[in-house]
């Protein structure tokens, strides 16, 4: 018996926790489901007979010194600070790691305490980060063995919710953290288009925007993610012309979030005092320039919008012109804003979510421009088998059976974009109906 | 005799240094000018037969015990963060402190220990904050103590250039830190105005002016600075409708400045690859939307200005336009924007500085609407004896002064809000020319 040892059963653990019972029989796991909750962990593992859940703190020493020691490896879902207590428990130990989670630079500073300690320390390989490296990577390698020259590579993913349950002028509704929603894009995103480097600061980052399609769903509106440079290096793709990666809503929801932006309700660096004696539409005063007129016409006016265009008819439908209070004290704007949409952008008990990835790759072979466009869709089952479940759960369960059955040679701080791990896990993703469908064209873009 | 020890003998320190050499003989005094440089202490202290210069390193435990252990009093101008370390030291030793810095929370925390110590850790003794509190609670008391009820106090501040030293049409050079200009603002702004709160973001911060105007010098341009809710409890102004604070800057530069906001220059979270190898128009094309004029007509679209408008004529005599090199290798926006300034804003040889300030008291009293206006404009004397200097250094200097002739008894962590303390600092900065003038009107506003 090989022991498992996953930490956190929140949300996004369900599906990595079937995938790792329904293999655990014919692969001899036993599987240790430990959360801080034990019933969230005993609900995850339905008394599974290869199952164990139980209540667990990474911060309690003994604890976690007693469940890591009798694991075959660990997989940690917990907030993205906790990975650097359990990497550290996991070189002292020589026990291997699978995150999904960003290689922080903590995580990042143990590269060599972990090559040391024999032990690979697998980052970003649940959605995106991670889906996204594994189904790049694989064509990336593929044209370059083919002699093609890559002169651009533009990526796009979105948790969305599916055209079925698609009911509201956002197009949107959360199927994962609220929290990094409503913050998403703060900084500056940096990529690079025609050999011309591009900065674009949150101040206008949804509404330089573009379309991109997706054959059978339509179209969809990329803003730019982060730092896409960085990129360049993690890809091998050093003197690329253009690379930019980009997060994926429905067209017309940037435009109107810009709203917010604009406004300043994404600031969480300071409270409102007493904000749950006011209103939405006081608070929405208290951001506008003075002036005589009824608040959604200052709003109008400020955002230099018509009073019944498509932005202005998203915001209404928030209720945020209406005399409701508002819920929280003492409050930040993102609080405030997260606890509406909340509310306003609930998946509902029927509702299923969707997942899209795009990547854009061209490149010059045998004297052609061509291009390959590999494209993925997936559908959530329910709300507990979402697709955001699926696809961010699924590479963890495949990439921690793959070291467990030694197939992997790699050490240290890594993130999946080697052949030995993406190409095993894309080939196995297929059997859960996660398939890129790829289209090559041939001529000038 | 008695031991002042000053810490940091940096540009603000000129003045301070020199009221105290000046008061040193009829007051008894010895005074040691700390430095890490004891290059720049021995150059301020210019071997008066009352001085002493010394290299000094606040983090070398020994020499900071050895020399805070022999002072009377202790002013810091150390940077902001260091005070923490005297502070600490202070209540060790029971020395009373003065600094020119914002309380931070670290010093806020020792307000107990300090009492206990029987000592005072006055905070906020400079220009601003410092001599903003004493001036605006000399009149707030007044107005209280006439049976007067204030309904509005807006306050405003500004370090500019002289108008015989304004030659460039920014109407602006540097006379104090750089990095604080050009990073300035950042965040939001909070006010209250007839009662409505009102939260202005950094991006159109400096686009809501105002303008206010002193006479004999014409207008200024105020935007709001960060927090003026705050000053609600020091000021002892809870239900006050109105209250406002407000940095200075001549008429046009805050519309011309909102350019760098839009463009994303004010941000110093990230580093330009190879930023030394790039002209400033080619760094502005990086920030610019995607089109085929010229990057001077592409600003002018982007920032909806005529070619020729007063703002495109400020950036353009900064240079951004020609084809200079950056400086800096891997800098930050920010590191670039500030280097590009420090050229084209520097305070000549012969320019003098100005510092302007201006309190307006809006109140009922006897039935009648009263408008108090107070003003204060301070010109330098030259590049040394800055008006910055002098307002910041001589309400430290006064007021270390009157600490050591025991004329204060305000113990613990404390801001110059108190009679004892603002009456007679006031009252003496008019021996050296810094006094207020006051405006009084009746009738509605």
């Amino acid at each position: 018996m090989k022991n498992i040892l996953v930490l956190g059963a929140g949300r996004s653990a369900s599906s990595l926790i079937r995938y790792l019972l329904d293999n655990s029989t014919a692969q001899g796991w036993e599987v240790t489901v430990a959360d801080i909750s034990i019933e969230m962990a005993e609900k995850k593992t339905s008394k599974h007979k290869n199952s164990r859940a139980i209540g667990f703190d990474i911060a309690n020493e003994s604890e976690r010194q007693k469940e890591m020691n009798v694991a075959d490896i660990i997989i940690s879902l917990l907030p993205p600070h906790l990975h650097h207590i359990a990497a550290l428990e996991c070189i002292r130990l020589k026990k291997n790691l699978v995150t999904a989670s960003y290689v922080s630079s903590e995580i990042k500073a143990l590269d060599k305490a972990s090559k040391e300690a024999g032990i690979i320390l697998l980052n970003e390989t649940g959605l995106d980060p991670g889906l996204d490296h594994m189904s790049a990577m694989h064509i990336i390698d593929r044209i370059k063995k083919g002699g093609g020259e890559i002169t651009g590579f533009r990526s796009f993913c979105g948790g969305l919710v599916a055209p079925e349950s698609n009911d509201n002028p956002w197009g949107y509704k959360f199927t994962w953290n609220p929290r990094n929603v409503v913050m998403a894009g703060q900084g500056t995103a940096q990529l690079i288009e025609d050999k011309q480097y591009k900065y674009i600061p949150y101040n206008r980052l949804f509404i330089q925007t573009e379309l991109i399609s997706i054959a059978g769903y339509g179209s969809f509106e990329a803003y730019a993610n982060r730092d896409s440079l960085s990129y360049r290096k993690h890809y091998d793709l050093e003197n690329i012309p253009t690379i930019i990666r980009g997060t994926l809503r429905m067209p017309g929801f940037c435009k109107a979030w810009n709203a917010f932006v604009q406004l300043g309700w994404t600031d969480d660096s300071y409270s409102i005092n007493a904000s749950n004696k006011l209103t939405y539409c006081q608070l929405l005063e208290a951001y506008l320039p003075k002036g005589n007129q009824a608040v959604r016409q200052k709003l109008a006016d400020f955002l230099r919008e018509k009073p019944d265009s498509e932005v202005m008819n998203k915001l209404e439908w928030l209720g945020i012109f209406e005399d409701n209070k508002i819920g929280l004290k003492d409050a930040t704007p993102v609080q405030i804003l997260q606890d509406l949409l909340e509310r306003k952008w609930k998946l509902g008990e029927k509702d299923i979510d969707m997942i899209v990835m795009q990547h854009i790759f061209d490149f010059r072979q045998e004297g052609k421009n061509k291009r390959i466009i590999s494209s993925l869709v997936v559908k959530g089952e329910d709300q507990v088998y979402t697709a955001m479940a699926k696809t961010v759960g699924l590479p963890l369960g495949i990439a921690a059976k793959l070291i467990l059955n030694n197939k992997i040679s790699s050490k240290g701080v890594r993130i999946p974009v080697m052949k030995e791990i993406y190409e095993p896990v894309l080939q196995e993703l297929i059997n859960y109906g996660i398939s890129f469908k790829e289209e090559e064209k041939t001529g000038l873009f």
